[in-house]
């Protein structure tokens, strides 16, 4: 195994590195706070000048309409491969305040976890980034490849002028792969890889009625009550035995899923009961029929409700036809549907499914692609093999079904490859009170990023 | 025709009738405003003290934990049938108040309508009963037949003692008919009499799953969406091809319609174009297969969905799977249906079409029985005759399809049979800024309810 001398730098300095980070998380970088906008700002400033005496050559600013992000680069050589890594400097809000055990921007240190808004998202896993790059620039004087890293400053509050940023600096964070530091393992023991995540598509749907609301007594009985109807569209947009959607065309571009990655995922292990109590203590799992929770979860499209209202809702009766209803739909994505044609057909099913007597209005909204890099894809393997001899165990390849909007951007605008090396913990408690980083985590995280750019600089070498 | 002795009197008062009715117009008694208390208990002074100059024996305030009623009677001799006249002397709110054309409590007479609040609604159809007392009274010195009146104070907030009342007072409100007049007629020249109203049986739902609000694209596909699980079982409760309500048992209590009744109600003129425009300019009626649409809204049961609410209703999107998601749903129910057993017969049919996943509760709210006189009842017959002599024309007999919640007490708790002889338009904009009285219709009303008593008195007398 190589990169002995990389983990010998990182055991000598690991008292450093976890001072270096609590130093950096006493800014309260909240970019949702107009209040904290002097802190991100701050914040992006002390990013910038760690990065240069990380080893990076060269560290900016990049301004948006909202908050900064920072860009570096260290290029060596211009035939070499070319990674860029994205991660994100702001943090979320702290309330409840009163719920922290220790103040969230005090970092504190208990029981080998470090305490500490933007612990682990994101704020110690981009510094995981710059010591990685210290190990190689001080152990051996110049890295493998070339490397570039964007650091956004809005992440936590929408990434709404990221896309921007990418479109216009497309050509300076031009790579061969994303790699993304912001997700985490299954557990300590448990090494994994996410290689996916679904896209999204959204459509809100009102049914009109009356012009306003009908007394019930006097029009009861003749009149299509647009609750009635909109939950009779509803209602038909699942098949009820299978689960599946029944909305036409809906699966026809989803990619069938091979052999090898329904066996990699069926590695996960999987735990009824606690799934259950994970899902806010249902009784009993649902879904769609021939496929297991985890791919249900994962790789297979949804169609889910997110919110419905309509009439009235106050204490007691109130007899009335109300003159409308709505309700908001969010489909979740796998390659290869797209989110405009989803929502299209979405909608359309909608209108086809409306009753005599109501006018259905729908509206399609801001949605993302799926992004997926195969397991078989040489960056995966790279980041594999780093993990493994880190870990000393193989990681388990896993696909996410949420969405992260600047992972799915890079993809669309620039068709870039991402890998998704995390190392956060599923009880890090992030966006809530008391958030934390394992230090033993933080630590390997350091040495996996370390052996991931010895590993990818000849793999995409061979690969191109 | 007998009565021309009263018509006379009538005719030669009419314009201290209008005149008496303006000056009672002027009290704002409004029972939902607080502000308004004193004058609430102004109004039934007032009312009391023109009951004994229009010819009651007695007339006395009786309090309640609201406002106050009045109770009069005028008992002309035991072994007559007696009569109870319900009405209101409590009014709406005004607002807007910008709207009206004059202020709501300065009564005033525009093209032969008297415009101010509570002018129909119900302060004049219940000084219609006074001056048809004092006709009597003055042109023969006695009436043909004993007559007790309780006018509420409470009917426009809810009525929410008046139940107490009328247990409380059960014995000295004894009568043999109950005659009720807030109601009105199809049109100047469509006498009508409504002869039932429908009852309510009132239900919430609330489909439980997660305890928390779940990521979609984390929990998306394994989870039953509780909004989904409200919409199956919402739709469900009713057939979309017949329009029948599906819950078992709903119809058992119904009691047939008779052909007579049928084609009693066939006569009353329907204008699809004219309905569809009253009930908010909706495109097309719907409803239960078989029945015409008037039958639809009075004569047979309904299901409404009068309310839904879960999860996200705000701006854009929020990928959540909800908690929880609820609706509110309410029965119009007509003889011989029970409101407590369709309530429970409803929440059945929820509880067993909950899919697996999610927990339903149900709960159920106050509701009221239907009422409903007979056709052929002598009383109903009675001012059948009445109506005729005024109007020069049979009425038609309709049945409304909302409830009067008082009425549903004097039946359920004194079992009378009840008659709605009331002379308002559809155009009077009760509730509504701009209220009105049509002149001519409250001096008919007047000759109306002094016929009344003519005509109740032998009939009832014959019945016995």
């Amino acid at each position: 195994m190589t990169g002995e001398d990389l983990d010998k730098y990182c055991a000598a300095h690991e008292q450093r590195f976890t001072d270096e980070l609590i130093d950096f998380l006493r800014i309260p970088s909240i970019s949702a706070d107009p209040e904290h906008a002097a802190d991100v700002r701050r914040n992006a400033e002390y990013l910038r000048d760690a990065l240069l005496q990380a080893g990076f050559q060269r560290a900016e600013l990049v301004e948006t309409s909202g908050h900064p992000s920072v860009y570096a680069e260290r290029m060596v050589d211009r035939s070499k491969p070319t990674a860029l890594v994205y991660g994100h400097h702001d943090v979320q809000p702290v309330d409840p305040l009163d719920e922290w055990v220790s103040p969230p921007f005090e970092p504190a240190v208990r029981d080998g976890n470090l305490h500490a808004r933007g612990a682990v998202d994101d704020k110690g896993q981009v510094w995981m980034h710059l010591k990685a790059v210290q190990a190689h620039v001080e152990t051996r004087g110049e890295l493998p490849l070339n490397l570039k890293l964007i650091v956004e400053g809005e992440e936590e509050s929408g990434s709404v002028h990221f896309e921007e940023l990418v479109v216009a600096e497309r050509e300076r964070l031009q790579a061969d792969v994303l790699v993304v530091s912001d997700t985490g393992v299954l557990a300590p023991d448990l090494p994994s890889l996410c290689t996916g995540l679904r896209g999204l598509a959204a459509v809100e749907v009102t049914v009109h009625g009356p012009s306003l609301d009908l007394h019930s007594g006097v029009f009861g009985g003749a009149v299509m009550n647009p609750i009635a109807a909109l939950a009779r569209i509803i209602a038909g947009l699942h098949d009820p035995v299978t689960g599946r959607v029944t909305v036409p065309g809906f699966y026809d571009d989803v990619r069938p899923l091979n052999q090898e990655d329904r066996e990699l995922l069926a590695r996960v292990p999987y735990d009824e009961s606690e799934f259950l109590a994970e899902a806010g203590g249902i009784s009993a799992t649902a879904g769609e029929e021939g496929f297991t929770v985890l791919e249900r979860r994962s790789v297979r499209p949804t169609l889910e409700l997110n919110g419905v209202w309509g009439g009235y809702s106050g204490p007691g009766t109130k007899t009335i036809i109300p003159a409308s209803a709505s309700a908001k739909i969010t489909c979740r994505l796998v390659p290869d549907q797209l989110p405009d044609d989803i929502a299209r057909t979405v909608a359309a099913a909608i209108h086809d499914a409306a009753p005599r007597g109501v006018r259905v209005e729908t509206q399609i909204q801001h949605g993302g692609r799926p992004v997926l890099t195969p397991v078989q894809h040489p960056a995966v393997q790279a980041a594999a093999r780093a993990m493994a001899q880190v870990f000393g165990k193989e990681p388990l390849f896993t696909r996410e079904g949420g969405s992260i909007p600047p992972v799915e951007s890079f993809s669309r605008v620039m068709g870039m490859p991402a890998v998704l090396v995390g190392v956060g913990l599923p009880d890090d408690r992030i966006h809530a009170p008391n958030e934390k980083f394992n230090l033993a985590m933080y630590q390997r995280g350091i040495r996996v990023l370390a052996h991931l750019w010895d590993e990818l600089a000849p793999a995409l070498s061979a690969a191109s």
